[in-house]
């Protein structure tokens, strides 16, 4: 049975303080505890009800039997999925932009839902590195990394000041933003290489890292809608697919 | 001041049952009760804070001044804005194709978040026009109120059986559905007008709604990433922007 205060030592992982002094964060239910698994983060232990114990016993982890009701005191969701893990964060690396990399630059993403997305929107793009500014919503955030649906695993992020990072870039690499006033994204030269900047939800992209795009895009609404934005994961969707687009 | 029952019979409202037996809902917050004033819906009445009642005072609504206390016991919103609006259901329309008209069909869309960022994705792209399944989501929840930023007072839906809606088309319209082993979208002949009918967040597109496709797409992703699939509001943006494309 797990003790009062294991279950306490859980729990605070909730939040982003303690995931950031004990460098481990939350991982739950089925697929995504797979995902996991077999992927390059260090899990620190599992605890799983007793069928998923039963069908997971060949792997190398710490894993501790518990409780539906155990599982409920240190889930986060409403309906726990059979299994829960503590998994330690990366190694912090800095990420270098290689010649023919796409990278996505987030400037100031707040929402966790959105980053989440965002997330598996990169992983869908082959997009593997994401350069986040230091104010964005922790990628370890529990509900980012639920968002993200195992996208996670794949992407590497590092948090920075984002306007050294971009300022640090060779002279020749295409930096773009999405803005509202930015040029017609289909009567722009998209490259197959380069850095796509968004912005955060409410105010966009930062003046200072405004000054350091080469391209600004928008993305048309149709006959001038009178919506006068998108959400911020939609846009950075669209805008993904059209650099991808086989022929544009 | 509010007396508890005026209070009772407004939080009423927050439950889906209670509007569909009122026809009424709730909106909220400067921004979007500004967009519905300029629509066609009826407003029964307003609740604002004094310094929303004195710069809206030429509206021809009744307008009831409420301390923020008041807003608070009334609201949804964590940080209440300002104004809250009583909404009247708006007459049931039955809606039908027109030949040059690009349709949305939600076939149970469940999520409130995903329904609001589709129904704010068609109002960016000129369709105005949404048939939903009856099990999708009520459009006129808070939640999906508030994700449409608006949008909802310009694009016209239609609860329905979907099967027998789109069973009744003409035969030369084209329905469009995305699916995980559909053809490459950018290989398609993609039409400028006809229904796009995006599925359920777990299960897809149901069987029955399958069978009635003339057009079964999907969105590619990058080099067979090992992401399964994107958020429905995402696949959604993507399809739509690629229908609307000037050149596709």
């Amino acid at each position: 049975m797990l003790s009062k205060n294991h279950i306490k030592s859980i729990k605070a992982l909730h939040k982003s303080k303690h995931r950031r002094n004990e460098r481990q964060f939350i991982v739950e239910g089925v697929k995504i505890v797979d995902e996991f698994i077999n992927s390059d983060y260090r899990i620190i232990n599992i605890y799983g009800l007793n069928d998923w114990v039963c069908t997971n016993e060949n792997i190398d982890i710490e894993i501790i039997e518990v409780s539906q009701k155990e599982l409920q005191s240190i889930s986060l969701l409403k309906t726990p999925n059979k299994v829960l893990a503590i998994v330690a964060y990366p190694e912090v690396k800095s990420i270098d932009f290689v010649s023919d990399d796409l990278v996505l630059a987030l400037d100031t993403i707040q929402d966790p839902g959105n980053l989440g997305t965002i997330i598996r929107i990169a992983d869908w793009y082959g997009i593997n590195k994401i350069i986040c500014s230091n104010e964005t919503a922790d990628a370890y955030n529990p509900k980012v990394v639920q968002a993200t649906m195992g996208a996670i695993t794949r992407v590497k992020f590092e948090y920075t000041n984002l306007q050294n990072w971009l300022g640090n870039l060779p002279q020749n690499v295409n930096i773009y933003g999405t803005l509202l006033d930015g040029e017609n994204m289909y009567e722009s030269k998209l490259s197959d290489s380069g850095v796509i900047v968004v912005g955060n939800e409410g105010n966009g992209i930062s003046e200072e890292v405004q000054a350091l795009l080469t391209h600004k895009i928008k993305i048309p609404s149709y006959n001038n809608s009178q919506m006068e934005s998108l959400n911020v994961a939609v846009a950075t969707s669209i805008v993904c697919a059209e650099f991808r687009r086989p022929s544009k």
